[in-house]
């Protein structure tokens, strides 16, 4: 049995909520399973999401350019305290379940404010190899490490879906999923999506509990969504993908490689 | 001549930087077009992008539940009053340019959080007109204004493009420019994207100052983007794009009317 660690990162303000009851199911389940895990609660920690020259021990009186003073604090270890622990939480874990409510389509600030002041120059982006290359989607600091969303939304499931008018839910999580989580290396699992979620019924949430239990319980071996790595050939020198791949087509989904 | 009062949105941690000079250079080209600016600049007012309890006036000893806390506060008109204030901005307004440059492929945090506080239900969700008909995607409180989001982005253009790896970029601006603006009604004007923009050369300055000139003289007039309306008759009782319209498509591209 493989047993994991597990970073749960929480980005709901009312723990008394379908998304806290969740979350507590879920660390039950992982426990259960003999996985470790730790909870960043953004909201109980009054994450500060707001990425400033502080950070970086940068004189406020010079000009801020955040990927270099970001990278210069990141290589002196003199970032934030705030951010060093969740990135020591990150080097920790094998897995990380993102979980948020959708708002306005996206994660509520606070979470965005993770990643932004979190995932620095150095740590997760500008990383490269001994000979040079950039590793990124696919390839970089969070590479053998596995992450899922974990998504409720107001919205029912129809206008989340491949026509719905909000907007096919993959594709609304692609800046998470593709652009953040897989940048940086992690190799990213189906989201899992409760629509719906302000009204959702006690049989509904055995349901939800059920599927998410199934979801933790196949953390370890679950498919990842099949992105395409930078560094695969998929891709020509202006990171354009190649004509002969999903031949003329456009978007968001020619990123995903088909038949996996 | 149409005078526009406009609302200019700005996002960056430094003003001065190639976001800072954009704008100052967009500020004086809306003056001399005749109209009137207002600026929110997020960062200089060290705005708040945290919702909780204490911007509904809720007691923090009960359950919150955002929905119908920022109803309850919109309509009693108990919103903090730096929410207020940003409402009352975008009430002014005919037109809001939104400014900011693409973090981990989403906006800043303080700018998310500028949405998340200020779009609060009553006032751009939950909208119903007289015979309760839901009133987004079109129409709504922020029908008649128009909206343009004026990106800067560290990567290439190609890799911003159709094909590129970091996604189509309008595809990447879709949960802000279909799900937020045109959700609450707003014409939002094609976006205006600087790639490449921690390494402009003074020329390339020129060039792209060029273009915000050109896209504000436009601003009044120029054909937004042909996203469909939710009551134009386009979506099904499930919110899903009728099957004789983009026949066989799924994804982002298809809540685009085509020929227009």
């Amino acid at each position: 049995m493989v047993r994991m660690n597990v970073l749960w990162i929480f980005a709901h303000p009312e723990g008394r909520s379908l998304s806290g009851a969740l979350r507590d199911e879920g660390l039950r389940a992982l426990s259960e399973l003999g996985h470790q895990a730790r909870v960043s609660d953004l909201y109980a920690m009054r994450w500060n999401p707001v990425v400033e020259a502080a950070d970086f021990g940068h004189d406020p009186a010079e000009r801020l350019v955040v990927s270099a003073a970001s990278q210069r604090a990141h290589t002196a270890g003199e970032l934030s305290e705030d951010i060093r622990a969740e990135q020591e939480k990150i080097a920790w874990a094998d897995a990380l379940i993102v979980q948020f409510p959708l708002w306005w389509y996206g994660m509520p600030a606070i979470l965005k404010g993770w990643f932004d002041r979190v995932f620095v120059k150095g740590f997760a982006y500008g990383v490269t190899d001994p000979s040079g290359r950039t590793l990124r989607y696919g390839d970089g600091r969070l590479a053998g490490k596995r992450a899922m969303v974990l998504l409720t939304a107001g919205a029912r499931e129809p206008s989340l879906g491949p026509r719905g008018i909000n907007g096919q839910v993959d594709q609304l999580l692609f800046p998470l999923q593709h652009g953040t989580l897989w940048y940086s290396g992690a190799s990213v699992l189906p989201p899992l999506v409760v629509p719906g979620a302000d009204r959702v019924s006690a049989e509904e949430f055995r349901a939800h509990a059920g599927r998410l239990r199934e979801r933790l319980a196949s953390l370890p071996t679950a498919e990842p969504l099949p992105f395409r790595r930078q560094n695969g050939g998929d891709y020509d020198e202006d990171l354009v993908l190649r004509p002969h791949l999903a031949p003329g087509r456009t978007g968001l989904a020619v990123h995903y490689a088909p038949g996996t």
